[in-house]
């Protein structure tokens, strides 16, 4: 199976999402596209030292650029 | 629903724009396209510290590429 | 209306342009394309700190892939 | 053969991957496509100095654009 | 007029050129193509503060996407 | 001969790879594509001082967008 | 005449490449292609400041997307 292909096992659950500049964010991955164009829900992002979270509720839409990795 | 399906949901509606570079713009969704260049009204513009906002009046035309993730 | 129809209306209006590396640019917006390339008129430079004008007489060409954001 | 293809002779071993901004993983390369988008089962990520491991179990995805090199 | 036309007005023209990572270079606009490559004469280059000059006689070409903006 | 055939003529040689970000990579060229990804075997990694050697035995992919030059 | 064509009057002849991240490379221009993509012989590195000049023996291929530009 693809990359992406796998990516469709974390729908609808939990992830962490490495951003660059060092950011990372976590929530529920409700849907992406093939430009790794993320929505997250009930998404907290985290600063580069993983510290300071900040709530983001409602959908947080992650551009596919700013992916350094996706993992659960 | 794709990602750019759910951005749907929040024109019109206050949103958080994290850009390249720490700065942070909020204000309302008024218009986006498939590059996620987007405009926002009655925006306010943040340093990387999340503070001394500058109010930007009229609309603000975001560049898509400099977007990494957008929030309620 | 989408983003770039947007821009349409601060033609020949006084724009100020946020440019990757924390510089900002001030000017009449006389021309753009679908690139985002950008022609301004009377326009006037400032340093990351919004400080130090340098004025840029005749017209200038931003590329539009420096561009962050462009507000009123 | 041409890079991609020798690619294949790693797939389900062990790689370790550095990527932009200083970081690495390691994990077993699981699945890959042409823009180099990686998923790695078992990863663990480490930070610029090669230092502080932080397991990431199930499966990453890691973003093609992101890696600077792939070794085993 | 569209950007890249409102350019040719200065060919054959003094041009300031402002390049990604702070450094500017002047020169005489000999040529550009539609990726905003340029070719300039005469020219001189600057760093980011704006001092020592270093000459670049006979003609340097500019690789488009290193440009920041273009001035008079 | 287009710099892409030049290289043909590295095939198999010791080649020193000038990654982004100040990593150079010593190996013997395996083999290429047109994007510059770089197969290298028995390769050594040097930090930005061309210190602190990491050998990194069997293949090693280097992504062509990380290459700044290739010299033997 | 195009910037590309211009370049041409540069074949064999010596050239001076500003890097990005700061470096040069000066050599004698071998070849080239319409991505920029260069190959110098008889090259030497030079460090941020234009100093330690590290020969680079036989031909190097420099990657077109990280010239800043090109001079005599």
């Amino acid at each position: 199976m693809k990359p992406l292909d796998l990516l469709q096992q974390s729908l609808h659950k939990p992830v962490l999402v490495e951003l660059r500049g060092g950011r990372t964010i976590r929530g529920t991955l409700e849907s992406f596209d093939q430009h790794l164009n993320l929505v997250l829900s009930s998404a907290e992002e985290h600063d580069a030292k993983g510290e300071n979270p900040t709530p983001r509720p409602g959908v947080t839409l992650v551009r596919g650029d700013s992916v350094i990795f996706i993992s659960p």
